[in-house]
């Protein structure tokens, strides 16, 4: 049986999956449960708000939410719950994400959005690891594991480039 | 006895009034009767709700929202009605209601924000009472007088200045 | 026997009409008439200014502007009319749309357009008919039936979507 | 008698007039005449136009035209005569001029505005003066001159300044 | 006796104190237990690293960092530490915090910075609140109760400023 | 027997012929004859500044100038000369562009460059011919034939695709 | 058997090192012994923090830091060493090397970094044998040689494209 | 007597002075010998050329330049030297630098400009003395105690506001 989501990735729209689907990913390969949904600011802001307003009580502890351009989604989640949320913003057509992540990140004092890089999904899921880890010792080891193979990777790579000359 | 308001002009701070209270000042000019709230998208989200779901139903015919930064007012009142919702940008202290411009105009396809220039409250009204000229012809004839007003003021500026060497 | 068309849908070169045909589709799906012309403000101002004098009084309510650049044509319509005026901020090839959103929305006291976000004809169309529901109770029934589609299109997305793991 | 005007100096609104007026003493220390006029593209679209089809006939040669925001005054004026036309995009508030810049110089194709930097009238002024000089021998002189002073007054500031440790 | 620092405040400079100060009087009043300290990415990266580095060991949990310009010291904190790190970017003089804004949220993947609006040093203190509220149900009532309490004075705002005529 | 070359044009790189030929193109239709050079302000400094001071005394009446990123060329042949210099930015890769515009238009006072839209060179054309027409007739004539053309076009455009439904 | 390398090329990830493979090549046209690492200074924090404190000590002269996004690299090796360090920003996907610029190029006092244009890192190079030749009469004869070809390089492209008509 | 200047400081207006004054400052407290003079790009071409051809032959080692807005007198100088030209871009008074940050850093191939952040001048000295300390120990020492100095100065703010609650 699966266990309970946790983190709760929210976009606007099913053409934001193949960002947001990599923060599913990471999630799943720190055994952190997940649950994905579409739901629009604009065009569903009821499920938006029934679903920020009832995930703490479902067992979800952290919220991701990406969306572009008039990116709203973060806010409007983070308007209606006190778990934390992660905002993505999703690169759009013509300005190339700064609209979206201004829309994400420039929040009001009170209704903070932790904003990551543009189309940055994985960063959303590693953040989301982080806050879970605070009171999970064993996300805490898989933590410092994925970083040490951040930095051997980046060795790897120095082994296979580095020339002189 | 006053009118009941057709125009409800909706901010998101209570600092915003000195930009918005232009738009009162313009309806009040041409007669429209208005309200103004103070509502949150993101502190008083089910208030912003409530309003925008029942305005069309008390009257109001068009709706005002100014707000800045991660500016989500608008478009989140956009979603909960069929009127329409102009929104203005309020500017913001640091970088000076670019992010306000692109919170409020880069709305999605189906939920539209007509937005104005960034703190032109003024412009706000007048297109609302644009909207509402369309079926009552006392208002055409009073854009008509403003138009003639805003012409006449030019002239008279350049009879002023104008000058030759 | 076609309607007299309710709105103008304008276009500063024949290269905008895959944007601006979202409009006119859009209109259609409304049932409300239109009509599309390509008017240069800078290249054949004449025809603007005759255009947009001229538009009230053989029955159009809304126009609708989409040009790029240094995009005036909106502008322009909007100084020889009191009618509504949608201005659609077309990309430019260089600055991605940048500069047509902004010679589009910061106009002056007085004289508003009303701005949609880069390329979204769609959305300016659907602003058009919230401005002529006002007065058509069935437009009304149309918007909240519209809304109600869209909602559910986002709730069919979630369904093919939502996964967990 | 005074001579007749050869520069036109246009703008927006009476509050441009301060930067405008740089041009109309750049140009009186050439010894070119100018006449100056509050025209707006937006409020006043009527005089744009006849002022603008009408300059070349009465002797204008060169026509500068200043504007902040959604500058659409240049642009407006261009489309009207085959006269050079010189933006002056003046600073906005908000956005610093960025929006004043855009939308005075990406003219489309066929219809050029010269635009100097922003709030630069000197520089519309000697421009202007450049134009004229083509057919004027004595203002190439001056001109000439006018180099000659900038290069020394840079000189002049240098002997003052220049120092060494 | 003082309770062990949970909440770490870093600032690249003793001037964002007073931007960092709202962040240490908003976990004040959630009654979480904060340092703050001077720590450069650029001028004393040693310490900075170490501080990091030992961070989660001496009981800190969450890592709060401010700075302008080039702001590394929220990404150079990330580096060293598995802990959530909340980067403020401080504006800056020439570029308004744009510069900060984009050297804090732009990281690459696996090393997130969970990024609040420029100078909202609130909303980081909120941020780091909702992390460690994870597992202390005391700080979600109080959360609870936040939320409550900026609600209220959005309708207290309202009460005062709301009119109509 | 070719006329000697009235306008100069020159570019910073041969890679910026295909924009710069379209002023060229431009001025051949006007009957006005040019001549093209590759001439670096940074790579050729010397070649620049003798065309730029030899260019009057040799018949030349306009220069125009395209360059890409810093773009400094046309300002450092406004800095040897008293024509009129007309700048075209160049789309750089990166900034697509904009560095390209900024470092065009952005001139201190004394020294201006006559700007034109990033890549637009037909437009410093068109330019340098009103310039021209200041004192020959014949070109103002051809110039209104090419206003009148312009328009037309758009009327034919407008004729092919002008639709109602 | 090679030479000590005297400038060291960083890079944080090996899918800079198309970008930075132009300095390489730079240098070795010059003579200049190299080396090249991917070094992050997010993913390898010490490896940089170790290789920047040793670089002087064993021989390195230059130091070329090439990174894209939130692109610390270069500010942080500046933080460990007196060399002079020259940062390369990378063009990123999103905001196409905007973000790359403004994290090299905006730091604080005391800790400069020498910022080049985007992906310009041949430009590095240069700017490091300039560095070099200061002590080394050869590379400035060698410099002297490149500006040459630099300008022979523009003659020649001139001569093919230098037309008149 | 005197020392020769080794470091040249040059600005495009005496108005650029305090900017760059703290160039001389802080060359000055690392004892090395500097001159400063305005000299303009724009305005006195040829004395800038002469000023970059020579200054090798005199005994100056590095070139620092500072200038806004359309900022060319970097560029212009690299183009006649193969010293090391450091540019420092000020601020401007509507674009805040932004301009004079892409017009000084984005240099074509072959001309580096070595550019450090807005209005920092310190850093331009700094970067400097780092290239002249390549063959001059005593200038390696000087850096390494000036390194040491700002991590203390950093401690020592850490000292006065560390605190915690």
């Amino acid at each position: 049986m699966k266990d309970a989501a946790v983190v709760g990735i929210l976009m606007g729209s099913d053409s934001d999956w193949p960002v947001m689907e990599q923060a599913a990913k990471t999630l799943q390969s720190f055994g952190v449960a997940w649950e994905a949904h579409v739901l629009s600011a604009h065009r569903s802001p009821q499920l938006v708000r029934r679903y920020a307003s009832n995930a703490a009580s479902k067992g979800i502890k952290v919220i991701l939410a990406g969306a572009g351009g008039a990116a709203h989604l973060a806010g409007v989640v983070a308007a209606h719950t006190i778990l934390p949320v992660i905002g993505v913003p999703i690169e759009s057509k013509n300005l190339k994400g700064l609209d979206s992540l201004l829309s994400t990140v420039q929040m009001p004092k009170g209704v903070p959005v932790a904003t990551v890089a543009i189309d940055n999904a994985t960063n959303a899921a590693i953040l989301a690891v982080q806050c879970l880890a605070l009171s999970q010792p064993a996300l805490q080891r898989s933590l410092t594991v994925y970083k040490r193979k951040l930095s051997l990777a980046t060795q790897t790579a120095d082994r296979k480039l580095s020339r002189s000359a």
